[in-house]
């Protein structure tokens, strides 16, 4: 468990968003729970799909649903912190991408934390599994990894 | 703001449900943050519709949608807490209907918080206020107050 | 429940915090669940006090506690929507605030919701109704309402 | 990214808690949003220590944080849907525990999401890593997979 390695920094990602927290952010500990920094990977992976491909993706006819994610904590965020958020490609297929995604606290070089996000394309109608939308395939393949 | 007046008492409502508190529920203080009782009452009127009804009412060709809410908050509440929810009518309109929710701490007879709750009924296509599902009208005439 | 009153505007209120909605606020049906206002409203007033007081208003030996709220939901948001919140001063008692909170979607000049956000001073320790401490009540006596 | 091994049973686990979804849960595409798995984890985990332990773990000198965690999503939820909660002990250290977390939609035999929780404990006051406390040692011995 212990990881000795130094965090990832910025240079390692295309930043894409500033997320700033919330109050009800913080829990019991008064830190951000750990379950609420997935949904600054989820705001982040999905806002910037929109921004990139200039497209609401929700009425694409492939979605995106999520098949797997994961998240090394790294530093503790509290209310009023603002994250900046970071992402890179680990994998580029034909009906799924493998983000990586940098949490950083405010102008810190060191991420906070580092996730991976695993988004798999299928029919908005029919749930099967499909090749992803040309749009976010351009979209995803320009990001630091594939590119 | 004093409010001296007794809480209501589970006799004032039809109790409808057993919400267990969540970890994250607790905030920075320790306690239950104030936003997250919207989500008991938000899950309460819901649920209860989707049971006394026997209808996925996300389906219906009209769908309610909230208004307005309000809640007081009589007293702390922290995780494992399990609420007990309330539901009664305050009023049966034509296209809208007025809830007052009442939640309890586990088996406590006073209320710890109180609400009221307005869902508006909008045709799910064109978004323009209609009458409600008579499914549900049937089902909330059956609540205290309009009962 | 009809209100023909025009949307009050952003003339209203001192707009004090932009907040990017995330993506999981949007619920089934398509828009931010009315829980989440909330949120908005929690953040807005908490993230304030912590700017106009330059101090961690957690730690002071007296702290806010909500005691009531309530929202009109007057248009829908929707991820990416941009919130602007601003606040103003209803009543400023000896232990209690009032504020009003307006929320407007990104440059939009009517409000899409107004609340109302009722803090009650406790002592840290004791739990028991105090006097706020004044360096809140110097901020909140120069908010619109009661200035 | 493909799993195609069957997902793990009940009888991978310690069956600890049944979690009713909430309204909120469901997100934009009407399924329970991906973030929110994560406050199930969260829930079991600290839930059942409470339980087993028959302590505030949040009084402990010790408290547990949390140092990385992942998710397969296997299938889809959507509210109403009631979760129940298994948990397996993966490795006891000195000072952390690597829980595996099974969510099963109502009584599924199969799991509807796997996870990992590896909780890392630190002094309350000093914030450094020390042993767990042996209360929770004791109870997360008696788990599968420690047992």
């Amino acid at each position: 468990m212990a990881d000795r390695a130094p965090p990832p920094t910025r240079a390692d990602f295309r930043m894409v968003r500033r997320i700033p927290t919330r109050w009800m952010d913080n829990d019991h500990y008064g830190h951000v729970n750990n379950v609420t920094y997935y949904s600054y990977f989820d705001t982040a992976v999905n806002g910037w799909l929109m921004e990139a491909t200039a497209t609401d993706i929700r009425e694409l006819p492939a979605i995106g649903i999520v098949a797997e994610t994961s998240c090394r904590f790294l530093q503790e965020l509290s209310f009023p912190d603002e994250i900046h958020a970071g992402l890179a490609c680990e994998k580029l297929g034909t009906s799924s991408v493998i983000y990586r995604v940098g949490l950083f606290r405010g102008d810190d070089n060191g991420a906070c934390a580092v996730g991976r996000f695993v988004h798999v394309y299928i029919d908005a109608v029919t749930r099967q599994v499909v090749a992803m939308p040309e749009a976010i395939r351009t979209a995803v393949a320009g990001l630091p990894g594939c590119a």
